[in-house]
């Protein structure tokens, strides 16, 4: 008998999620049936819109009931298989969400090609993140050679690809991070061409001095105060993919005066285009476009990326919430141990 | 001598335009050199974005001048010519401004055609409002069968185009309008398959009623109390073309309250695409496509306008001033009486 432990959503969080949102429960792996795969954790992906899950909003996808096992997508290894299409040990993305083991129809299961990258980067650069990054930009983005593209979180997972990105199709990267540690790694090893630490008391004039012929891409996966400091450079005809309000999810900001007037004057004004997203809305057209063009640069180090290792699924909890915070420093990972 | 009257910017208005924020002034009309031609203006139309142009806030169009001449576009005929291009008698369309004759260079002027139709419309539903109506409906918008399609000022010459556009595209059209009168010709002879009066006190009850599948495209060209009703049943991967504010341009509406999160938020939990344009982003690759696919519809009368015509340009300010508030019913134009 294996044993099969899972984070389950213990209660709903008012505001920043605390630990006591999260229960552990403990039973036993069943077998899997015809169809079936049995599948043990290697690595589950910690994201941001994890925190939406958590609430019973409406959004895009159903919230994570009480009770429920946490939602995730994980790097696994087969167990035992009764679907054709997979043999023991072969190493699957799934979306088993925060456990150590699962059972699960082998169809919604597939196999993970990182075109000759490290393994976890089916998690990170060339999983979700990455194309979250890829698609809003080019899709929604469209950088242009000479614009200026502007992206927050810019050492995380999606940030530091937007910018990578933005650099390969000839635009300027600008990127805002939380500290100089963070800033240094955006400038000096992902090659930015400018970096804003957001925690600065000037970052209106510092992103606007960052910024001399204004912002033609905002990349918007914060919210919050980097909004404020972004909205009165956007150029004409700017576009503005949302893929995350990061900074407003536990308690969103708010002026203490209406803004909205002022927001759609400047879109109509300036022709901006406001474009929200989620990623798996491209993912048939364009994902496999995806993995080609940028897996074999990552596998060639030309594209850079950093995880966040967290040993432990009990630590699972912990540490999202600091991700929350900003206290991780690249993908965040949390390595789950067999029993 | 030819006697020149033309209308100027007086003043810049606070608030709602007055009468006094304009002044006729009265001079002659000089004789055209070479590569321009001598015109006389037979109609004006009067349009909301030259309420915007009256204000001296950053927009997409430099504002008109204190005592410049109030901009706009006319139907005129061409009395002298040193243009290759234009001969005596000709029907063209010129930036002339508000005024009863011009001279400009004939790079600046073009032949008006119509496909068969009436003249005016080159002024109306085959000219910039009817382009406006196609531009944002067909290349943002982006109707698809079954959809729902909604636009205020329905009776208006942008409006009534839009619903009627999205009928032929298969969509339901769902128009907001002003008054019992509006309401009927909306329904009755535009064929719109529900209409609103956005006098109602139950706006967004009565909205709900004709969306029963939410919102797909809203065609936006008003603002205010209309966005409340139409934001919450906006569906997933609705299309919002913003065209106009109408109901801000004089004072911007406010809730009180802080709406910015919360359309933030909706934009990214719902993929809303909210996209500012001007017509003229979309005139050299669509302009002749427009015309081709419009102008023998509206020709045949498959495709309805109604005009609503002014005499005299003395009487301009005080009709522009009356269709800011939805005074007019159908395109607003004004009949320049030569001397």
């Amino acid at each position: 008998m294996t044993a099969l432990r899972r984070i389950v959503l213990n209660s709903r969080p008012q505001g920043v999620p605390t630990s006591d949102n999260f229960r552990l429960e403990e039973s036993t792996l069943p077998e899997p049936n015809d169809g079936e795969v049995s599948l043990r954790v290697r690595y589950l992906s910690l994201d941001p819109y994890m925190r939406g899950r958590m609430s019973d909003a409406k959004s895009y996808a159903p919230p994570v009931p009480l009770g429920g096992v946490m939602a995730g997508e994980t790097l696994c290894e087969v167990l035992a298989s009764r679907h054709a299409g997979f043999s023991t040990g072969d190493t699957v993305l799934a979306a088993t969400g925060w456990c150590s083991h699962a059972v699960l129809s082998g169809d919604s299961v597939r196999h993970a090609d990182t075109h000759g990258a490290a393994i976890t980067t089916a998690l990170g650069v060339l999983g979700m993140p990455g194309f979250t990054a890829y698609s809003g930009l080019k899709i929604i983005g469209q950088p242009k050679a000479g614009d200026t593209v502007v992206v927050a979180a810019a050492s995380g997972p999606v940030g530091s690809l937007v910018g990578q990105l933005a650099k390969l199709y000839g635009a300027r990267a600008v990127g805002i991070a939380g500290g100089a540690d963070k800033c240094r790694y955006v400038k000096e090893t992902l090659g930015f061409d400018a970096v804003i630490d957001h925690r600065s008391p000037n970052l209106a004039a510092d992103l606007q001095a960052a910024c001399p012929k204004g912002i033609d891409v905002y990349f918007e996966n914060v919210g919050g105060a980097i909004w404020e400091a972004v909205f009165p450079l956007l150029n004409q005809y700017a576009r503005v993919p949302v893929c995350g309000l990061v900074a407003e999810y536990n308690a969103p900001v708010s002026a203490g005066h209406d803004r909205l007037p002022a927001v759609m004057s400047a879109i109509l004004r300036r022709s901006l285009q406001v474009r929200g997203f989620i990623n798996y809305e491209f993912t048939d057209d364009y994902f496999s476009t995806f993995q080609r063009e940028i897996g074999p640069r990552v596998a060639a180090g030309e594209i850079k990326y950093r995880e966040d290792i967290v040993d432990g699924l009990d630590n699972a909890p912990e540490a999202f919430i600091g991700m929350l915070s900003g206290r991780n420093f690249g993908k965040l990972l949390v390595r789950v141990e067999a029993d």
